[in-house]
Protein backbone atom coordinates (compact mmCIF):
# COMPACT_ATOMS: atom_id res chain seq x y z
CA UNK A 1 0.00 0.00 0.00
CA UNK A 2 2.70 1.73 0.90
CA UNK A 3 3.98 4.06 -2.10
CA UNK A 4 7.52 3.84 -1.00
CA UNK A 5 9.48 5.28 -4.50
CA UNK A 6 8.40 8.34 -3.20
CA UNK A 7 9.67 7.73 0.66
CA UNK A 8 5.91 9.25 1.77
CA UNK A 9 5.24 8.82 5.41
CA UNK A 10 2.00 8.80 6.27
CA UNK A 11 0.70 10.54 9.33
CA UNK A 12 -2.81 12.18 9.90
CA UNK A 13 -3.85 15.14 11.88
CA UNK A 14 -7.32 15.83 13.54
CA UNK A 15 -7.44 19.67 13.64
CA UNK A 16 -10.23 20.96 15.42
CA UNK A 17 -11.08 24.59 12.50
CA UNK A 18 -13.70 26.35 15.70
CA UNK A 19 -16.92 27.62 15.14
CA UNK A 20 -16.17 29.78 11.76
CA UNK A 21 -14.39 32.85 12.52
CA UNK A 22 -10.96 31.88 10.62
CA UNK A 23 -9.41 33.48 13.58
CA UNK A 24 -10.56 30.93 16.57
CA UNK A 25 -8.49 28.67 15.17
CA UNK A 26 -5.18 27.70 17.54
CA UNK A 27 -1.62 28.09 16.33
CA UNK A 28 -0.97 24.49 16.51
CA UNK A 29 -4.09 24.23 14.32
CA UNK A 30 -2.06 26.24 11.87
CA UNK A 31 1.19 24.48 12.24
CA UNK A 32 -0.66 21.25 11.04
CA UNK A 33 -2.25 22.69 8.24
CA UNK A 34 1.22 24.75 7.39
CA UNK A 35 2.83 21.23 6.84
CA UNK A 36 -0.28 19.16 5.05
CA UNK A 37 -0.04 17.19 2.17
CA UNK A 38 -3.74 16.69 1.91
CA UNK A 39 -6.77 18.22 3.63
CA UNK A 40 -10.14 16.92 4.01
CA UNK A 41 -12.64 19.60 5.36
CA UNK A 42 -15.89 19.36 6.13
CA UNK A 43 -19.04 21.46 5.56
CA UNK A 44 -18.51 23.98 8.52
CA UNK A 45 -15.09 24.92 7.75
CA UNK A 46 -14.10 28.40 7.35
CA UNK A 47 -12.12 27.94 3.47
CA UNK A 48 -10.09 30.69 4.04
CA UNK A 49 -7.99 28.15 6.56
CA UNK A 50 -7.74 26.34 3.20
CA UNK A 51 -5.20 29.11 1.99
CA UNK A 52 -2.44 28.23 4.70
CA UNK A 53 -1.54 25.03 3.73
CA UNK A 54 1.39 24.84 0.88
CA UNK A 55 0.50 25.41 -2.63
CA UNK A 56 1.27 21.73 -4.00
CA UNK A 57 -1.23 20.54 -0.93
CA UNK A 58 -4.84 18.90 -2.22
CA UNK A 59 -8.09 20.14 -0.64
CA UNK A 60 -10.38 17.73 -0.72
CA UNK A 61 -14.66 18.42 0.61
CA UNK A 62 -15.89 15.37 2.54
CA UNK A 63 -18.64 17.65 4.21
CA UNK A 64 -21.90 15.58 5.21
CA UNK A 65 -25.04 18.27 4.59
CA UNK A 66 -28.03 17.23 5.56
CA UNK A 67 -29.62 14.26 3.38
CA UNK A 68 -26.08 14.10 1.54
CA UNK A 69 -25.03 10.92 2.57
CA UNK A 70 -21.96 10.74 -0.97
CA UNK A 71 -19.50 11.08 2.20
CA UNK A 72 -19.96 8.28 4.44
CA UNK A 73 -17.76 8.40 7.56
CA UNK A 74 -17.08 4.90 6.62
CA UNK A 75 -16.15 6.37 3.02
CA UNK A 76 -14.46 9.41 4.82
CA UNK A 77 -11.99 7.10 7.15
CA UNK A 78 -11.17 5.50 3.92
CA UNK A 79 -9.79 8.64 2.07
CA UNK A 80 -8.06 9.71 4.75
CA UNK A 81 -6.23 6.63 5.09
CA UNK A 82 -5.52 5.99 1.25
CA UNK A 83 -4.12 10.23 0.87
CA UNK A 84 -2.12 9.57 3.90
CA UNK A 85 -0.46 6.49 2.06
CA UNK A 86 -0.03 8.26 -1.36
CA UNK A 87 0.58 11.95 -0.16
CA UNK A 88 1.97 12.17 3.62
CA UNK A 89 0.64 14.32 6.02
CA UNK A 90 -3.36 14.21 6.03
CA UNK A 91 -4.59 16.92 8.13
CA UNK A 92 -8.73 15.97 8.69
CA UNK A 93 -10.15 19.66 9.15
CA UNK A 94 -13.52 19.85 11.36
CA UNK A 95 -15.83 22.19 11.97
CA UNK A 96 -15.52 22.98 16.28
CA UNK A 97 -13.77 20.63 18.05
CA UNK A 98 -13.27 16.98 16.52
CA UNK A 99 -13.97 15.09 19.86
CA UNK A 100 -17.37 17.05 20.80
CA UNK A 101 -19.89 14.89 18.72
CA UNK A 102 -17.04 15.15 15.85
CA UNK A 103 -16.51 11.21 15.61
CA UNK A 104 -13.17 12.65 15.49
CA UNK A 105 -11.86 9.88 18.13
CA UNK A 106 -13.39 7.35 15.38
CA UNK A 107 -10.59 8.70 12.42
CA UNK A 108 -7.88 8.20 15.24
CA UNK A 109 -9.02 4.69 15.53
CA UNK A 110 -9.11 3.69 12.05
CA UNK A 111 -6.10 5.30 11.49
CA UNK A 112 -5.11 3.05 14.13
CA UNK A 113 -6.33 -0.04 12.23
CA UNK A 114 -3.83 1.25 9.45
CA UNK A 115 -0.42 1.71 11.56
CA UNK A 116 -0.65 5.10 10.53
CA UNK A 117 0.22 7.84 13.12
CA UNK A 118 -2.62 10.27 14.04
CA UNK A 119 -3.01 12.77 16.47
CA UNK A 120 -5.00 15.45 17.70
CA UNK A 121 -5.22 19.48 18.03
CA UNK A 122 -8.19 20.88 19.89
CA UNK A 123 -10.24 23.36 18.61
CA UNK A 124 -13.03 26.17 20.50
CA UNK A 125 -15.96 24.06 20.63
CA UNK A 126 -19.23 25.81 19.21
CA UNK A 127 -21.07 24.94 22.22
CA UNK A 128 -18.91 27.02 24.50
CA UNK A 129 -17.69 29.74 21.94
CA UNK A 130 -20.84 30.60 19.93
CA UNK A 131 -22.48 31.53 23.41
CA UNK A 132 -19.86 33.38 24.72
CA UNK A 133 -19.30 35.55 21.41
CA UNK A 134 -23.00 36.53 22.16
CA UNK A 135 -21.83 37.61 25.86
CA UNK A 136 -23.84 34.12 26.81
CA UNK A 137 -21.31 32.54 29.66
CA UNK A 138 -22.24 28.91 29.86
CA UNK A 139 -21.38 29.01 33.34
CA UNK A 140 -22.11 32.32 35.79
CA UNK A 141 -21.74 32.83 39.70
CA UNK A 142 -25.32 32.41 40.96
CA UNK A 143 -26.88 31.40 37.88
CA UNK A 144 -25.30 27.98 37.24
CA UNK A 145 -22.50 26.34 38.58
CA UNK A 146 -22.45 23.36 35.47
CA UNK A 147 -23.16 22.96 31.50
CA UNK A 148 -24.16 20.08 29.92
CA UNK A 149 -23.71 19.70 26.29
CA UNK A 150 -26.03 17.56 24.44
CA UNK A 151 -26.68 16.21 20.65
CA UNK A 152 -29.76 17.48 19.05
CA UNK A 153 -29.65 14.32 16.31
CA UNK A 154 -29.08 10.85 17.54
CA UNK A 155 -27.95 8.04 16.02
CA UNK A 156 -31.36 6.30 16.40
CA UNK A 157 -33.07 10.33 14.69
CA UNK A 158 -34.70 9.92 18.38
CA UNK A 159 -34.44 12.85 20.90
CA UNK A 160 -31.24 11.52 23.37
CA UNK A 161 -32.82 10.27 27.09
CA UNK A 162 -29.90 12.76 28.07
CA UNK A 163 -31.51 15.45 26.74
CA UNK A 164 -34.71 14.56 28.58
CA UNK A 165 -32.62 14.48 31.85
CA UNK A 166 -30.48 17.37 30.75
CA UNK A 167 -34.10 19.10 30.85
CA UNK A 168 -34.83 18.30 34.60
CA UNK A 169 -31.19 19.54 35.55
CA UNK A 170 -30.03 23.24 37.04
CA UNK A 171 -27.40 23.01 34.35
CA UNK A 172 -27.09 25.43 31.43
CA UNK A 173 -28.04 23.04 28.33
CA UNK A 174 -26.64 23.52 25.22
CA UNK A 175 -27.82 21.33 22.41
CA UNK A 176 -25.91 21.11 19.32
CA UNK A 177 -27.45 19.91 15.89
CA UNK A 178 -31.10 20.25 17.62
CA UNK A 179 -32.58 22.82 15.29
CA UNK A 180 -34.49 20.67 13.16
CA UNK A 181 -36.02 19.49 16.29
CA UNK A 182 -36.86 22.75 18.02
CA UNK A 183 -40.67 22.58 18.74
CA UNK A 184 -39.96 18.84 20.25
CA UNK A 185 -37.20 19.69 22.22
CA UNK A 186 -38.79 22.56 23.75
CA UNK A 187 -41.78 20.34 24.78
CA UNK A 188 -39.34 18.50 27.04
CA UNK A 189 -38.48 21.57 29.00
CA UNK A 190 -42.36 22.88 29.20
CA UNK A 191 -43.25 19.23 30.50
CA UNK A 192 -40.50 19.76 33.36
CA UNK A 193 -42.46 23.24 33.72
CA UNK A 194 -39.75 25.39 32.21
CA UNK A 195 -41.78 27.21 29.86
CA UNK A 196 -40.42 30.49 31.31
CA UNK A 197 -36.68 29.42 31.25
CA UNK A 198 -34.45 31.84 29.23
CA UNK A 199 -33.43 30.43 25.84
CA UNK A 200 -31.30 31.35 22.61
CA UNK A 201 -30.91 29.85 19.06
CA UNK A 202 -27.74 31.04 17.58
CA UNK A 203 -27.24 30.34 13.76
CA UNK A 204 -23.56 30.09 12.31
CA UNK A 205 -22.27 31.63 15.10
CA UNK A 206 -19.07 33.94 14.76
CA UNK A 207 -19.32 34.10 11.03
CA UNK A 208 -20.81 36.53 8.55
CA UNK A 209 -24.10 35.10 8.50
CA UNK A 210 -24.90 34.44 12.22
CA UNK A 211 -28.28 35.15 13.52
CA UNK A 212 -29.26 35.03 17.02
CA UNK A 213 -33.06 34.73 18.48
CA UNK A 214 -33.45 35.42 22.39
CA UNK A 215 -36.74 34.50 24.11
CA UNK A 216 -37.78 31.80 26.38
CA UNK A 217 -38.52 28.03 26.05
CA UNK A 218 -42.55 28.68 25.23
CA UNK A 219 -41.59 31.87 22.62
CA UNK A 220 -37.94 30.77 21.19
CA UNK A 221 -39.98 28.44 18.00
CA UNK A 222 -41.57 31.54 16.91
CA UNK A 223 -38.66 34.04 17.69
CA UNK A 224 -36.74 31.71 15.17
CA UNK A 225 -39.28 31.64 12.94
CA UNK A 226 -39.68 35.30 12.50
CA UNK A 227 -35.73 35.39 12.04
CA UNK A 228 -35.33 32.56 9.70
CA UNK A 229 -32.97 30.79 11.27
CA UNK A 230 -32.44 27.53 10.18
CA UNK A 231 -29.19 24.87 10.36
CA UNK A 232 -26.70 25.30 11.34
CA UNK A 233 -27.93 26.49 14.79
CA UNK A 234 -27.41 25.90 18.34
CA UNK A 235 -29.97 26.14 21.36
CA UNK A 236 -29.18 27.44 24.93
CA UNK A 237 -31.32 27.07 27.65
CA UNK A 238 -30.82 28.42 30.94
CA UNK A 239 -30.79 31.61 32.77
CA UNK A 240 -27.73 32.43 31.53
CA UNK A 241 -29.88 33.20 28.63
CA UNK A 242 -31.11 36.35 30.50
CA UNK A 243 -27.80 38.09 30.69
CA UNK A 244 -27.56 38.80 26.91
CA UNK A 245 -28.61 42.26 26.42
CA UNK A 246 -31.70 41.80 24.20
CA UNK A 247 -33.40 39.59 27.41
CA UNK A 248 -33.64 42.50 29.37
CA UNK A 249 -36.97 43.80 26.96
CA UNK A 250 -38.46 40.28 27.36
CA UNK A 251 -37.62 40.65 31.31
CA UNK A 252 -39.30 43.87 31.31
CA UNK A 253 -42.33 42.51 29.73
CA UNK A 254 -42.32 39.76 31.94
CA UNK A 255 -42.35 41.88 35.16
CA UNK A 256 -45.26 44.17 33.78
CA UNK A 257 -47.26 40.91 33.40
CA UNK A 258 -46.57 39.36 36.53
CA UNK B 1 -10.02 59.45 36.09
CA UNK B 2 -9.23 59.23 32.12
CA UNK B 3 -5.61 60.37 31.55
CA UNK B 4 -6.77 62.17 28.65
CA UNK B 5 -3.47 64.27 28.67
CA UNK B 6 -2.16 61.15 26.70
CA UNK B 7 -4.85 60.08 24.81
CA UNK B 8 -5.91 57.28 26.39
CA UNK B 9 -8.57 55.18 25.24
CA UNK B 10 -9.47 52.57 27.57
CA UNK B 11 -10.71 48.79 26.22
CA UNK B 12 -10.70 45.29 27.59
CA UNK B 13 -9.76 42.29 26.24
CA UNK B 14 -10.67 39.10 28.25
CA UNK B 15 -8.41 36.06 26.34
CA UNK B 16 -8.81 32.69 26.74
CA UNK B 17 -5.37 31.38 26.85
CA UNK B 18 -6.09 27.66 26.22
CA UNK B 19 -5.05 24.88 29.07
CA UNK B 20 -1.23 25.10 29.45
CA UNK B 21 0.94 24.63 25.74
CA UNK B 22 1.52 27.72 24.45
CA UNK B 23 0.43 26.39 20.71
CA UNK B 24 -3.62 25.95 21.80
CA UNK B 25 -4.51 29.74 21.96
CA UNK B 26 -6.10 31.03 18.96
CA UNK B 27 -5.01 33.32 16.23
CA UNK B 28 -7.82 35.83 18.13
CA UNK B 29 -5.87 35.69 21.15
CA UNK B 30 -2.53 36.42 19.47
CA UNK B 31 -3.85 39.46 17.47
CA UNK B 32 -5.11 41.10 21.12
CA UNK B 33 -2.03 40.48 23.37
CA UNK B 34 0.02 41.97 19.71
CA UNK B 35 -1.96 45.10 20.84
CA UNK B 36 -1.46 44.97 24.93
CA UNK B 37 -0.41 47.75 26.86
CA UNK B 38 -0.92 45.82 29.50
CA UNK B 39 -1.65 42.15 30.53
CA UNK B 40 -3.23 40.88 33.68
CA UNK B 41 -2.35 36.87 33.60
CA UNK B 42 -3.26 34.33 36.00
CA UNK B 43 -1.69 31.54 37.46
CA UNK B 44 -2.38 28.62 35.10
CA UNK B 45 -1.57 31.00 31.46
CA UNK B 46 1.83 30.08 29.57
CA UNK B 47 4.13 32.99 30.41
CA UNK B 48 5.32 32.49 26.92
CA UNK B 49 2.43 33.94 25.60
CA UNK B 50 3.52 37.45 27.80
CA UNK B 51 6.40 37.62 24.87
CA UNK B 52 4.00 38.12 22.28
CA UNK B 53 3.06 41.34 23.95
CA UNK B 54 4.56 44.98 22.44
CA UNK B 55 7.97 45.96 24.41
CA UNK B 56 6.04 48.84 26.39
CA UNK B 57 3.53 46.63 27.76
CA UNK B 58 3.47 45.94 31.67
CA UNK B 59 2.94 42.08 32.80
CA UNK B 60 1.05 41.86 35.86
CA UNK B 61 0.37 38.60 37.69
CA UNK B 62 -3.06 38.79 39.47
CA UNK B 63 -3.60 34.58 39.36
CA UNK B 64 -5.00 33.37 42.77
CA UNK B 65 -3.62 29.94 44.20
CA UNK B 66 -5.34 27.63 46.74
CA UNK B 67 -5.24 29.89 50.00
CA UNK B 68 -4.01 32.55 48.54
CA UNK B 69 -6.45 35.14 48.49
CA UNK B 70 -4.27 38.22 47.84
CA UNK B 71 -6.05 39.24 44.46
CA UNK B 72 -9.83 38.84 44.95
CA UNK B 73 -12.37 39.02 42.04
CA UNK B 74 -12.92 42.86 43.20
CA UNK B 75 -9.74 43.90 43.01
CA UNK B 76 -8.48 41.73 39.72
CA UNK B 77 -11.64 44.21 38.26
CA UNK B 78 -10.86 47.41 39.84
CA UNK B 79 -6.94 46.88 38.25
CA UNK B 80 -8.04 45.86 35.50
CA UNK B 81 -10.08 49.32 35.08
CA UNK B 82 -8.05 50.80 36.35
CA UNK B 83 -5.15 50.06 34.09
CA UNK B 84 -7.37 50.44 30.73
CA UNK B 85 -8.53 54.21 31.85
CA UNK B 86 -4.40 54.95 32.67
CA UNK B 87 -2.73 52.65 30.06
CA UNK B 88 -4.96 51.71 27.30
CA UNK B 89 -5.44 48.33 25.61
CA UNK B 90 -5.75 46.07 28.99
CA UNK B 91 -5.73 42.15 28.21
CA UNK B 92 -7.35 39.64 30.76
CA UNK B 93 -5.29 36.71 29.98
CA UNK B 94 -6.97 33.54 31.48
CA UNK B 95 -6.45 30.15 31.74
CA UNK B 96 -8.90 27.76 29.35
CA UNK B 97 -12.01 29.54 28.31
CA UNK B 98 -13.02 32.94 30.01
CA UNK B 99 -16.50 31.96 30.54
CA UNK B 100 -15.99 28.17 31.56
CA UNK B 101 -15.75 29.18 35.26
CA UNK B 102 -13.88 32.04 34.71
CA UNK B 103 -15.88 34.36 36.42
CA UNK B 104 -15.32 35.78 33.18
CA UNK B 105 -18.75 37.63 32.70
CA UNK B 106 -18.12 39.24 35.78
CA UNK B 107 -14.95 41.42 34.53
CA UNK B 108 -17.18 42.19 31.07
CA UNK B 109 -19.89 43.22 33.44
CA UNK B 110 -17.68 45.35 35.48
CA UNK B 111 -16.00 46.73 32.67
CA UNK B 112 -19.86 47.90 31.44
CA UNK B 113 -20.47 49.35 34.63
CA UNK B 114 -17.26 51.95 33.78
CA UNK B 115 -18.07 52.28 30.25
CA UNK B 116 -15.18 50.30 29.28
CA UNK B 117 -15.34 48.49 26.06
CA UNK B 118 -14.97 44.69 26.54
CA UNK B 119 -14.77 41.84 24.55
CA UNK B 120 -14.11 38.83 24.67
CA UNK B 121 -12.11 35.52 23.23
CA UNK B 122 -12.49 31.88 23.45
CA UNK B 123 -9.84 29.96 24.40
CA UNK B 124 -9.77 25.91 24.45
CA UNK B 125 -11.38 24.61 27.57
CA UNK B 126 -9.08 22.05 29.39
CA UNK B 127 -12.60 20.56 29.83
CA UNK B 128 -12.96 19.17 26.29
CA UNK B 129 -9.09 20.26 25.55
CA UNK B 130 -7.12 17.93 28.37
CA UNK B 131 -8.88 14.43 27.79
CA UNK B 132 -8.63 14.76 24.09
CA UNK B 133 -5.30 14.95 24.19
CA UNK B 134 -5.02 12.01 26.21
CA UNK B 135 -7.15 10.86 23.35
CA UNK B 136 -10.40 10.41 25.60
CA UNK B 137 -13.36 11.79 23.57
CA UNK B 138 -16.13 13.62 25.56
CA UNK B 139 -18.30 12.29 23.40
CA UNK B 140 -18.34 8.92 21.27
CA UNK B 141 -21.16 6.89 19.69
CA UNK B 142 -22.07 4.13 21.02
CA UNK B 143 -20.86 5.29 24.49
CA UNK B 144 -21.78 9.14 25.40
CA UNK B 145 -24.29 11.10 23.64
CA UNK B 146 -23.17 14.11 26.11
CA UNK B 147 -21.06 15.29 28.35
CA UNK B 148 -21.85 17.62 31.42
CA UNK B 149 -18.84 20.26 33.01
CA UNK B 150 -18.96 20.65 36.81
CA UNK B 151 -17.09 22.66 39.15
CA UNK B 152 -15.85 20.79 42.23
CA UNK B 153 -15.25 23.93 43.88
CA UNK B 154 -18.34 26.24 44.28
CA UNK B 155 -18.86 29.24 46.25
CA UNK B 156 -20.02 27.60 49.44
CA UNK B 157 -17.13 25.13 49.15
CA UNK B 158 -19.59 22.36 48.99
CA UNK B 159 -19.71 19.90 46.53
CA UNK B 160 -22.12 20.98 44.05
CA UNK B 161 -25.94 19.58 43.69
CA UNK B 162 -25.46 19.57 40.20
CA UNK B 163 -22.12 17.23 40.80
CA UNK B 164 -24.78 14.94 42.43
CA UNK B 165 -27.18 14.86 39.76
CA UNK B 166 -24.70 14.64 37.03
CA UNK B 167 -23.76 10.96 38.48
CA UNK B 168 -26.67 10.35 38.01
CA UNK B 169 -26.47 10.86 34.46
CA UNK B 170 -25.18 8.74 31.58
CA UNK B 171 -23.41 11.82 30.50
CA UNK B 172 -19.34 12.30 30.36
CA UNK B 173 -18.55 13.58 33.86
CA UNK B 174 -16.05 16.38 33.85
CA UNK B 175 -15.16 18.20 36.74
CA UNK B 176 -12.83 21.42 36.92
CA UNK B 177 -11.03 22.09 40.32
CA UNK B 178 -12.27 19.02 42.11
CA UNK B 179 -8.77 17.19 42.71
CA UNK B 180 -9.24 18.83 46.16
CA UNK B 181 -12.72 16.48 46.96
CA UNK B 182 -11.59 13.63 44.64
CA UNK B 183 -12.61 10.87 47.63
CA UNK B 184 -15.53 12.35 48.52
CA UNK B 185 -16.98 13.04 44.65
CA UNK B 186 -15.92 9.41 43.94
CA UNK B 187 -18.30 8.32 46.79
CA UNK B 188 -21.14 10.17 45.04
CA UNK B 189 -20.27 8.17 41.92
CA UNK B 190 -20.47 4.91 44.18
CA UNK B 191 -23.83 5.53 45.86
CA UNK B 192 -24.86 5.19 42.32
CA UNK B 193 -23.67 2.03 42.21
CA UNK B 194 -21.25 2.98 39.43
CA UNK B 195 -17.75 1.80 41.35
CA UNK B 196 -16.59 0.32 38.12
CA UNK B 197 -17.25 3.39 35.89
CA UNK B 198 -13.70 4.46 34.34
CA UNK B 199 -12.41 7.98 35.44
CA UNK B 200 -9.53 9.17 34.68
CA UNK B 201 -7.36 12.30 36.46
CA UNK B 202 -5.29 14.55 34.53
CA UNK B 203 -3.04 16.78 36.04
CA UNK B 204 -0.98 19.93 34.29
CA UNK B 205 -2.63 19.10 30.62
CA UNK B 206 -0.90 19.84 27.53
CA UNK B 207 2.01 20.93 29.66
CA UNK B 208 5.68 19.56 30.52
CA UNK B 209 4.47 18.63 33.98
CA UNK B 210 1.48 16.70 32.82
CA UNK B 211 0.36 13.66 34.78
CA UNK B 212 -2.32 11.06 34.35
CA UNK B 213 -4.47 8.45 36.18
CA UNK B 214 -6.79 5.99 34.20
CA UNK B 215 -8.87 4.20 36.65
CA UNK B 216 -12.13 2.99 38.18
CA UNK B 217 -14.33 5.36 39.84
CA UNK B 218 -13.39 2.81 43.06
CA UNK B 219 -9.78 2.99 42.25
CA UNK B 220 -9.05 6.18 41.05
CA UNK B 221 -8.17 7.53 44.87
CA UNK B 222 -4.96 5.27 44.92
CA UNK B 223 -4.06 5.49 41.64
CA UNK B 224 -4.10 9.59 42.08
CA UNK B 225 -1.95 8.74 45.54
CA UNK B 226 0.56 6.43 43.46
CA UNK B 227 1.15 8.94 40.84
CA UNK B 228 1.27 11.97 43.25
CA UNK B 229 -1.24 14.06 41.07
CA UNK B 230 -2.17 17.19 42.71
CA UNK B 231 -3.60 20.33 41.82
CA UNK B 232 -4.19 21.95 39.19
CA UNK B 233 -6.16 18.56 38.03
CA UNK B 234 -9.60 17.68 36.19
CA UNK B 235 -11.65 14.61 36.85
CA UNK B 236 -12.84 12.66 34.03
CA UNK B 237 -15.53 10.26 34.43
CA UNK B 238 -17.54 8.02 31.75
CA UNK B 239 -17.46 4.68 29.75
CA UNK B 240 -15.17 7.34 27.21
CA UNK B 241 -12.36 6.57 29.40
CA UNK B 242 -12.12 3.12 28.53
CA UNK B 243 -10.87 4.42 24.81
CA UNK B 244 -7.70 5.20 26.50
CA UNK B 245 -5.02 2.91 25.53
CA UNK B 246 -4.19 2.52 29.67
CA UNK B 247 -7.05 1.26 30.33
CA UNK B 248 -7.02 -2.07 28.36
CA UNK B 249 -4.84 -3.09 31.09
CA UNK B 250 -7.15 -2.32 34.05
CA UNK B 251 -10.26 -3.91 31.84
CA UNK B 252 -7.86 -7.29 31.25
CA UNK B 253 -7.87 -7.84 34.97
CA UNK B 254 -11.60 -6.83 35.52
CA UNK B 255 -12.33 -9.42 32.77
CA UNK B 256 -10.14 -12.33 34.56
CA UNK B 257 -12.21 -11.39 38.13
CA UNK B 258 -15.65 -11.41 35.90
Amino acid sequence: MNNSTQNITPRITLVGAGPGDADLITIKGIKALQTADVILYDALVNEELLDIAPAHSIKVYVGKRSGDQTHSQASINQLMVDYAFNYGHVVRLKGGDPFVFGRGFEEIEFAAQHNIPAQVVPGISSSIGVPELQQIPVTHRGLSESFWVVTGTTASGKISLDLIDAAKSRATVVVLMGIHKLAEITEVFKAEGKSNLPAAVIQSGTTANEKVAIATVDTIVNAVAEKNISSPALIVFGEVVALHPEFKSIKALYDTLA
